[in-house]
């Protein structure tokens, strides 16, 4: 027995599936009814925040599957001090996230958001533009999303390094790896600052006044991760300030990112809709994910992408 | 005696140059005296058609010289039929461009010019967007400008064929190199169509209604090169009529684009005034390329970057 939280929209391709399982679709209110006397949930609604509330009707779920790779919506005490196993959708997003990351420093390079301004005013207005190589990033997060957004980064010639947990060097993918906890001392040598960490209670608001203070002028930061890791009101002080030259954001603490908030109309700013990792295709990918575990959990195989519940994700080599 | 052509704005870091040689510094109006008895000519106003109509006061130069890779402003008869010696910037704008060219690339992919629009608008509107990697790309033009395209390209995963006058295969940018002559016939196989040729009577309008006929629907037109590359007319009605996705345009047949251009106002064009190659430091970079030609041809050394004025470019392996 399967409980889907899904809402109106139903995965994909679920055929396979649901031939070898009873499924329940369900949105958040019914969630409570379809966890009783399930034996697994798969919270295909990713952004929901409703299983910690349904919870306590789960009287026989052994395992969660997450449609996305960071698992915050579902890191709450009692699943987390349960036996039950998380996985989650690790690797679906990281090259599609890695060129999104590209694709916005190379448009604060070029000045891309200043001229489709200028073209809509039809003014020409010749402006010498910056160089993307050679520029130094830091890719803040070394999960699979931030390795793919350095390799792509410094593919096209950026100098990039890599903050995590623990600092360390000869890294594959970032060369040297500075400890999250010397983010101020050594973020003010970097033009772009990549947020891709997974949420967790240390990295909660990681980069706030302080972090955006020891930052470049000219740098710009880019939060592909959650809205959480920053203090958006710090943010905001930051850029109006021009403490940092710019931001590209595609998460949010609060999202959709409400109709009157001051993000929407500050200069320098690109702002997406958490769309960065989702490419054509990428329900269908998610859903090969699940089914794929899905499988191995029907015939007693040990599950792909196991969360560790203390750190909060996947760790590496699993 | 050397005649610099260069209106209001004079070359930075002229000093070592004139400390050797006499030095007119001279506007389009004055350039005719200015010619007269002066031994060489630097076109640094690279954008001025003002050469060939004072050429008959060119008495006695010998070598000109052109602030850009483009030779097209000064391939006239006289000159062309002359012994006069042509050098251009070859290799100033390589990389700047490359980075421009992937930058719109990865634009179109994630349908950023909508993300800004929609962002104006306080609208979150989640879209789904493409992938860049696996994407076919052909560059028409295998200079080094094509080939700084074709390498950066690559890095990020497309999958890019050239076009130049030859067909041949094994190149090392390029791979397969198709024949210009085959662009119909060929062009439909491609998500991204570059043109970066030099602008010659051979290439001149081979962007016609019959190549983006044959182009796929979902295909975007990219030009770097020169205005003249396209039949402009014919790009407006295939960008209305849908025969192609989209364009980013940075050179144009006329330019400043005038105001009532249709171009100004289409969906999926992205519009730059002509700076793709002008990072920070360009102009200085300029004149350090003509100051390197300059001491070698006082010195009476093989100058660097001569045009071939029959093929109207500098040939490869120059």
């Amino acid at each position: 027995m399967l409980a889907v939280l899904c809402g109106d929209r139903h995965p994909p391709d679920m055929g396979p599936i649901e031939s070898g399982a009873e499924i329940r679709y369900t949105d958040e209110k019914g969630l409570p009814e379809a966890l009783r006397g399930a034996d697994a949930l798969f919270v295909y609604d990713f952004l929901s925040t409703a299983v910690p509330g349904a919870w306590h009707a789960a009287d026989r779920v052994r395992w969660v599957h997450i449609a996305s790779a960071g698992v915050d919506p579902v890191m709450f005490p009692e699943l987390r001090e349960s036996d039950v196993v998380l996985t989650n959708s690790r690797g679906v997003f990281d090259d599609s996230i890695a060129e999104y990351v590209l694709g916005v420093v190379i448009a604060f390079a070029k000045d891309l958001p200043r001229s489709l301004e200028l073209q809509r005013e039809r003014r020409w207005q010749h402006r010498e533009s910056e160089r993307v190589a050679g520029r130094r990033a830091l890719v803040v997060g070394t999960g699979p999303i931030g390795r793919a957004i350095a390799r792509l980064l410094r593919a096209a010639g950026l100098v990039v390094s890599g903050m995590g947990r623990r600092e360390r060097d000869g890294d594959p993918d970032f060369g040297t790896v500075y400890a999250s906890a010397d983010l101020a001392t050594r973020v003010g040598e970097f033009d772009y600052v990549i947020a891709v960490a997974p949420l967790t209670e240390q990295t909660k608001g990681m980069f706030d006044a302080a972090a955006f203070a020891a930052m470049k002028p000219a740098a710009r930061f880019v939060n592909v991760g959650r809205g959480e890791l920053v203090v958006t009101s710090d943010l905001v002080t930051a850029l109006r300030e021009g403490q940092i030259a710019g931001a590209a954001l595609d998460v949010f603490d609060v999202e959709p990112l409400p109709a009157d908030h001051p993000l929407w109309t500050l200069g320098n700013v690109v702002l997406t809709p958490h769309m960065s990792g989702d490419f054509v295709g990428w329900r269908n990918t998610l859903v090969e994910v699940f089914a794929d575990n899905f499988a191995r959990w029907r015939d007693g195989r040990p599950l792909r992408n196991v969360v560790d519940k203390q750190l909060g994700y996947v760790p590496s080599g699993q």
